[in-house]
């Protein structure tokens, strides 16, 4: 009998467990946990297409058959074959402007967050400060990576500049170093919150006058309709930002790319100075060496095939998010009129985009709450407090809406409207 | 100026780039020094075979174009989708039967060290024990997890059971738990060595005696010709070896696929059992999530081709690579005849398979050797030293006959044996 490093040991990925069981339990219950693409967008096909483009590019560029099998076939630079492509698109979609080398690709932007955590975190006094609900890959790899992980709260408009330096001020005082904060300012996993321009702002400000890095780990602009707010990053104007980026949600989720831009200067152990992402792509050297160049090359395909504006090309996949989410709120408003709503004290926000909205609740909304929703009403959901690393989130529910048919939307709250009734009648005192 | 952790800093990393500068600086030389597949056999028109034949295969075992699709661009289980075709192929091709729930698919089979190592180095006390010379992506592994590595000096004929026994027992002298061994039995990278049979049996007897694990790379099997001794896996009673394996070096290296075969049993944290597979797919999900299914399928479509009978379909590949290690090894004979090879202090290794072997000379082997041996003869190599985490290989040379072609093995050996000369004369007292 082996034992294990106490890493491992992922109180989240129980919860997971947990939740996958309760799926696999009540296959025909609808479903508002997983936050998986839509998929009558994908076609099995493209993925030829996708290579095909790509090899052909490759020609155009002046390379020979040689060149092309050699840079599908063998290892290639830990740093990626696709930064070229990758910084192009940076530089049209989001107004984000990095010379290539300051981008390493990697297998999924949770590469990208183990690396930078790998990098960052130097000793044993550094902590990672996160907005809190938190998306729980960043939590995850600081466990792993036996990183302490420290949690501002999100208010209802998501992070406040003042609680962060709060909470900077207070960690020094005990003498740790935050590092770096991780959020997610774009419709944001698991709460739906947008962080306002003046915050971004104000974000910024605050990083360079406290000395801390941003990890903005942006996922759902691409899926998310209209006009998004201005990255972090394309408003850094003092390298206080690395910007984590996916395909996964957009492109083409199979094939496990990302990447992190991260032209921050870094001082190595012996005292030389060099790009941080260099520093990266040798992390990442020893633990996957390189990213598949079969899969860049996919993601490389769907990049040409829309000639570098991804937010054009995906425009029908934002909308289609977009209609969900729309339809998931007007369901909300026609389940909850005011008087109910009032009653069964619930609420909700309003995400103007991505796949994630916050339900406020009146009771426990917790395993045993989820196993009678499921049981009982069949509907699924995931709660909020699985989210929040040092507790919170106990009357919070989390709905994805990314998922299902617009139809399934309207009808999984029918359920939901039922079961939140039962919860809270079974909770008044008997008359 | 953002300082990093220290694990970062990889002396192995800087001598490797060091090579790398060599090589660049050199483009004209005959480089022995990349472990790199050969690149003939491969075309790029298989990456879309491939890729159908795996389609089909799914199409014909009943699943619809809906769930086809699905599997292809969806995220899919962090322990991956072709384990059951993995598990025929271990099956057929190693006499290795385990269930396919043992199996855990990784990004390479640098991604399953790395996470051997996480979920085995549970505590401050435990280290690794290596057999060394050893290959760097453990020993890299290793640091970036801040786990000690104690290496274990290969004999000419490879790693002594009884010189492990020393060493298990001194540090728990001194307090430390040797927790695992890492081996390369066949055609070790870098020393070219393989182990007997003999000494894979004494080595499970002591594996078991003294509590220890033993992770076995196997990534040149499938790369040798001829019968291969059985794998420590397929000798395995007592589920002491996790068997770590690639297809980077035989089907396809730019799929970056590998995996783990790790059937033990595990304590977990909160006292529950399980299997450690299960561990490093959770380990895994904060890493990487998932190996890309559609690297999986290009090489599921690989295994497919070969009807599960890698070894076969492999033959004329592992052919060729043997016909490179016995031309360099007949290009030896040639140009350091018995007279010469005493009189110079020359030997070498003589493995019948791999990509490597190694030679042993009489002056320091050592960057400025290399300097010299690329700039004025215009041939490359790789100091063994920097394989050997404490010191040691001095007067020691690999050589990789893999990537070239047998006439540059020839002129690259003539080449050599200048530099050899040279470096003996100049180290001769003037008379």
């Amino acid at each position: 009998m082996e034992d294990l490093h106490p890493g491992v040991a992922d109180p989240v990925m129980d919860t997971m467990n947990f939740l996958n069981e309760i799926t696999l339990n009540y296959p025909e219950a609808i479903s508002f946990a997983p936050g998986r693409p839509y998929e009558e967008f994908f076609d099995t096909e493209q993925i030829f297409t996708h290579l095909r483009r790509y090899l052909d590019y490759l020609a155009a560029q002046g390379r020979s058959a040689a060149e092309v099998r050699s840079a599908m076939f063998q290892y290639g630079p830990s740093a990626g074959l696709i930064r070229e492509l990758i910084a192009d698109s940076l530089r049209v979609d989001e107004g984000i402007d990095v010379p290539a080398e300051s981008i390493v690709v990697t297998v999924g932007c949770q590469e990208a967050m183990f690396l930078a955590l790998r990098a960052l975190m130097a000793g044993p006094e550094d902590v990672l400060l996160v907005s809190s609900p938190c998306y729980v890959g960043i939590t995850g790899a600081a466990r792993l990576l036996d990183a302490e992980v420290v949690a501002v709260k999100e208010r209802e408009d998501g992070l406040s500049c003042a609680d962060l330096e709060v909470t900077v001020l207070a960690e020094r005082k005990r003498g740790r170093r935050p590092r770096a904060l991780y959020v997610v300012p774009d419709h944001s996993n698991p709460s739906g919150v947008t962080m306002p321009l003046r915050t971004r702002h104000q974000l910024l400000e605050l990083a360079e006058r406290l000395d801390l890095l941003i990890l903005e780990d942006s996922p759902y602009r691409l899926v998310s309709p209209g006009a998004q707010v201005p990255t972090l990053k394309s408003l850094d104007r003092r390298r206080r930002v690395i910007h984590l980026g996916s395909f996964a949600k957009s492109l083409f989720p199979g094939a496990r790319v990302g990447y992190a831009v991260a032209d921050q200067t870094v001082l190595r152990a012996d005292g030389t100075t060099g790009l941080l992402a260099d520093e990266l792509a040798k992390i990442k050297s020893m633990i996957t060496v390189n990213t598949s160049p079969l899969s860049q090359a996919a993601v490389a395909g769907a990049l040409l095939a829309s000639d570098g504006h991804v937010c054009e090309s995906n425009a029908e996949l934002a909308a289609h998010y977009g209609d969900s989410m729309q339809a998931a709120l007007r369901g909300l408003d026609r389940e909850f009129p005011a008087a109910r709503r009032s009653r069964l004290g619930v609420s909700w926000n309003a995400p103007s985009g991505g796949f994630f909205l916050t339900l406020q609740v009146a009771f426990r909304a917790d395993d045993d709450a989820l196993s009678r929703s499921a049981k009982e009403f069949g509907v699924i959901w995931t709660p909020m407090s699985y989210f929040h690393p040092d507790g919170g989130g106990d009357h919070t529910i989390r709905l994805s809406t990314s998922y299902l048919a617009h139809v399934e939307v309207e009808e999984g709250l029918r359920r939901l409207a039922d079961f939140i009734e039962s919860e809270v009648v079974a909770a008044q005192p008997h008359g």
